[in-house]
C-alpha cells in the first residue's frame, strides 16, 4: 500500500521542520508498520522518486490500460513471523492479501505471481506446506499462480521464508471505487470483527495465551465484494482493506484523500471478547491492529442498508455493521464517539508496535 | 524463471532413484543457483502444486489474456550481495531484470511493481541511492513503476535490502518467440561478451582484484530486441536471457524444451580478457556464469545474418556473434566444440557455486 496523508493536518510537519524520514539515518522497524513513518518513507523515497500519475494516486493497486482493457495491478511482500498461526499461514496470507488489494478496485482478480526468498536451511516439508496452502487459497479465490521466482539466501541473512505476490485483476465494471469519490453523508461499513489477525500473530509470537478462541481472519474478499457490487453497484464509493495500521489507518487515509471528516462510534465496533481482552491486557487499541479478511466500504447513504444486507448475506460478512459516516465539516480527521458519549480523535500512529504481522 | 529439464537425459534420475529435492530435508544455497537442484525444487514444489497450463509452459513470463488483449507477466526477486557493484546496483538490476524477462516474449514492457523488504538499520541514504537508480533505469527502459510495497524486518532477519519487481508488457506482435518453436538448423546468437555480471559480483564480494576493467553488463534489452524483431520478425524462434546458470543453463533449457541438440563453438564465445583471467583463476567456466544484459536468440538460418547485423547496429549488441546452431540429431543435449576441435558435453550443473548474484 502506498498512501499519503498530506491533507491530514494531524500529520503535517510545521514549517521549517525536517521531514520524519530524515530524522533517522537508518530504516526503523516502525518504517514498515503502516503508520505515519511508513507513509513518509513511501512518499519521500518511492513516490517522489518514481514519480508517475498511477503511483501518485496512492490506491492499493494501479489501474493500467492497454487497448481499451483495464487491469488492476498490485504487489505485496509477506514477512509474517511466525509462518504458521491459528487461522492460516504465510502462504494463504500471500494469496489472500494480493487478491484483496486487487479486489478493492472492484476488479476481478485472475492472475498472481509468486516470488520466494528462502533462507538456507529452511525445511522443505514446511515449504511444501506453504505452497499447498497457497494453491488451496488460490483455488478458493478463483485465481491462478502463473509465474514465479525462487531465491535462496545464506543462513542468517533472511528469516525462513518471505513471499512476494503480485496480482492482476480484470476491471469489468465501469465505475472504480476510489477514495476521491467519498462524499459527505456516506456511510462506513465493515464486514465483521476487527483486530483478529494482528492479535493472533502477536499472541503466537510472544507465547501468550488468552481466554477464548482467537484466530486470524485471513480470507479472500473478492466474492464478498462482488456480491455487494452486484447489489448496490456504484453506490460503493471507496473500499480498502484495513491491514497494517488497522481501521484507524484506513479511515485516516480515506479522510486525507477525500478531504473529509469521518466519524465512527465505539459501541458499533465489532471486537471478539477474546481479542478485546488481549488488547486490554497488552495495552493495544483494536482500531490500530491489523486485519486480513476485512474490507471497509464507504457507501452512499441511501444504499447503505442494502449494502449491509448484501454483506450480511455472505459467509464472510455475517457480522457486518455500519461503523459511522462521513461528516460535512470543512476539515479532515477521524473522530470516535466513545461509549460514554465523548468524542476523541483517532489519529494515525507515528509507527505502530506490531512489526511483521503480514 | 521456472524451468524444467525433464526431456534432458543428462538430468534424469534413474528408475527408483529419489528425486534430488527429497534427498535434502532443508533448502540449500544450490536450490537457488539456476542449476538442476533449482529446477527440481521449482518443479516439485511450485509447478506441480500450483498446477496450471501457464505455469507449466515454463517460460520466463506468463502470457495472459483478457478481452483479446495479451500481456506478458513476470516476477523476479533480487537478493544480490553486495548491493552496489561496478556497472550497477540492486535497483538497476531489479528494473532491468524484469524488463528483460518480459521482453523475452517479444512484449513491450510497460509497467512494473516494486516490493521492498528492508532490514532494520539499513541506511536511508543507501535506500535513496537504490530508488534513484531504479527510477533512472525505468526511465531508460521506458517503463513506469506504478505500484509498490514496503516491509521492514528486524535486524539480523534480512540482509540490508531485497527487492521484488513484477512486470507487465503488452504483446503487440502476433508471433511469440518460445522455446517450443526452435527448429533444427536454427542459429544461436548472443549480443556480446559472457560472464561479466557474475564474475564482477563474485570479485567484489570476495575482495578479489583482477587485471583489467570488469563490470556488470546489466542493461534493459527491450530496445535491442525490438530492433531485431523489426528486422527479422518471426524468424526469431526463441529468446531467453542467460542469467543464473549462465549460457549453459539457457541452452540446456532450450534443448530440453524443444527436444533438440544444440552445438556451439568455444572459439566463438566472446569473453573479455579480464573475465577470462578471473574465471581461470577461480576455476569457473564462463559458460555457467550469470549475465544480466545478454539475450540468446534462436533464429531461422536464412535470417541469422540479418538478425546479427541488426543486433550489431544497436549499442547493446556491438559484439554480437553467432555462437552455434541447432542440430538435427534425434536426441537432446548441448555440445561444445573446443578450440582444439574436440566435442564435449555442456551439461546443466547440479547447483552452481555463485549464490546471490542477482
Amino acid at each position: 500500500m502506498m498512501s499519503d496523508k498530506k491533507k491530514n493536518p494531524a500529520m503535517q510537519n510545521g514549517p521549517g521542520c525536517p521531514m520524519p524520514v530524515t530524522r533517522h539515518e537508518t530504516v526503523q522497524l516502525a518504517h514498515g508498520s503502516g503508520g505515519k513513518m511508513m507513509n513518509d518513507l513511501i512518499r519521500e523515497m518511492f513516490i517522489d522518486t518514481f514519480d508517475n500519475p498511477l503511483l501518485r494516486s496512492q490506491e492499493d493497486q494501479a489501474i493500467i490500460e492497454n487497448g481499451g482493457r483495464r487491469w488492476a495491478f498490485s504487489t505485496d511482500s509477506f514477512v509474517v513471523d511466525p509462518l504458521f498461526f491459528p487461522g492460516g499461514d504465510i502462504g494463504e496470507l500471500a494469496v489472500n492479501g494480493t487478491v484483496n488489494d486487487v479486489s478493492m478496485s472492484g476488479a476481478r482478480p485472475l492472475f498472481l505471481s509468486a516470488g520466494f526468498i528462502i533462507e538456507e536451511g529452511f525445511a522443505l516439508q514446511e515449504l511444501e506446506r506453504v505452497t499447498r496452502s497457497m494453491s488451496d487459497a488460490a483455488r478458493r479465490a478463483g485465481v491462478a499462480i502463473v509465474t514465479g521466482d525462487t531465491k535462496v539466501v545464506n543462513k542468517g541473512k533472511g528469516d525462513k521464508l518471505f513471499i512476494n505476490t503480485s496480482g492482476l485483476g480484470a476491471i469489468e465494471r465501469p465505475f472504480i471505487p476510489q477514495a476521491r469519490h467519498i462524499r459527505p453523508g456516506d456511510k462506513i461499513l465493515i464486514n465483521g470483527t476487527i483486530a483478529d489477525h494482528g492479535i493472533t500473530i502477536l499472541s503466537q509470537r510472544e507465547g501468550l495465551r488468552f481466554e477464548g478462541a482467537m484466530q486470524s481472519d485471513t480470507a479472500a474478499l473478492n466474492d464478498l465484494i462482488d456480491t455487494v457490487l452486484n447489489a448496490v453497484g456504484d453506490a460503493v464509493h471507496a473500499m480498502r482493506d484495513p491491514t497494517r495500521g488497522g481501521v484507524a489507518a484506513t479511515l485516516n487515509e480515506f479522510s486525507a484523500a477525500a478531504g473529509v471528516m469521518i466519524r465512527i462510534e465505539e459501541d458499533k465496533l465489532p471486537v471478539r471478547p477474546a481479542v478485546a481482552g488481549a488488547c486490554a491486557f497488552l495495552g493495544l487499541d483494536p482500531l490500530y491492529v491489523a486485519n486480513e479478511g476485512k474490507v471497509i466500504m464507504v457507501v452512499a447513504a441511501d444504499k447503505a442498508e442494502a449494502a449491509l444486507e448484501a454483506m450480511r448475506g455472505h459467509s464472510l460478512g455475517r457480522e457486518s455493521v455500519i461503523l459511522g459516516e462521513v461528516g460535512n465539516e470543512p476539515h479532515t480527521g477521524v473522530m470516535l464517539r466513545t461509549r460514554i458519549g465523548a468524542w476523541r480523535v483517532v489519529d494515525m500512529l507515528v509507527g505502530e508496535q506490531l512489526p511483521r504481522i503480514c
